[in-house]
């Protein structure tokens, strides 16, 4: 299909489709004259994927095109499975001063060997996950984060869940997909399932319905 | 202090502190001139929190806003605690067709049915759920949703430790803003704490550490 039918089935304009192409987070069309492309039905799923990063999983044009390019990387096996998910988990934030830092990373790093997870000690979500605690704490709620072995241990089972689905895919590029896919907007389903289970304990707590409040 | 002194104790520089002056993040100072106002620890507690927000949670200037309204909202007790719950909780995402939109939002109602949940039919956090729902669906992932009650069950005893943590604090003001931190840094605790339960369950599956393939 040209552009201008891509545009039609996927809902995204064509100018959109072309800072696309630029940036590099959809592969070129095959070129069929001097300014012109054809696309196929694998430019459309990977366009529909692009936005789901951007506007569901709220990924920066950087990050998504840092997971695209984990995802299109030829290496095969569990490997490229591992590679994407690497990617996919590193956030790049920076809030905590140096001395919050280093007291969350150890935390993290003890947290690790009490429970025993098989995480490199200078993995990105280990200084992800240390970025948030050290920021939690800077900011004086560190009743948040005291049972961070109990948060940690409460979401094995959610893991197990994540890697049934993934492995339930029989091929290699549709488990990748699934792990950008089960990570970036997983992430997002996960909070909002999380307010939601918050919304019965409160109303149990509080003894109405959020909803009545308004 | 003045803007000066309180740019140096947050290290957020005084145009950035103007600029949230500006757009309501920050209540203005006490004012001793014509162009001068003083401010107080209470600035700088509200700075530190709003930059947490913004680079941390990664809510847009506006999000940003409606939940610190919430938070200065006058209204003691349950109330306000609920009401900036919801304000955190909901995001306006707009990615579904309208046909996966209705099949997302009524399997996110029947789950809520079948879990018993108190939550209304028409909280902010389903269509949230059902958004993210009805985007993995469409992009062709189902099998990341199928078991879509086992994910919430799982997120029981996550709720638990919120309301926990959040109820240890003994003043509503303290308690009012643990729920933002909690729901708003707390998804980026969760999302990177899972990763990390990822990483174990891939090791394990895949039979070596993650780090070692980089």
């Amino acid at each position: 299909m040209r552009i201008g039918e891509l545009s039609k089935a996927s809902g995204v304009s064509t100018p959109t489709i072309k800072f696309y192409l630029r940036e590099g987070l959809l592969p070129k069309g095959e070129a069929t004259g001097r300014n012109q492309a054809r696309y196929d039905d694998a430019h459309l799923r990977r366009l529909r994927l692009v936005r789901a990063l951007l506007e569901v999983g709220g990924l920066s044009i950087a990050s998504a095109r840092d997971v695209i390019a984990a995802l299109d990387d030829s290496d095969l096996g569990a490997h490229k499975i591992l590679g994407v998910a690497q990617h996919t988990a590193a956030r790049s934030i920076a809030f905590c001063d140096e001395e919050s830092r280093t007291a969350a990373v150890a935390a993290v790093r003890a947290m690790l060997d009490r429970l025993g997870w098989r995480v490199g000690r200078d993995d990105p979500a280990v200084f992800a996950a240390a970025e948030v605690v050290g920021a939690i704490r800077q900011l004086g709620h560190g009743e948040l984060v005291d049972r961070l072995d109990d948060y940690a241990r409460t979401l094995e089972p959610i893991a197990d869940l994540d890697m049934a689905a993934v492995t339930s895919r029989g091929d290699i590029d549709g488990m990748a997909e699934a792990v950008v896919v089960g990570n970036v907007l997983g992430d997002e389903l996960i909070a909002a399932l999380r307010h939601l289970a918050q919304g019965d304990r409160s109303a149990e707590l509080f003894g109405r319905r959020p909803e009545s409040n308004r």
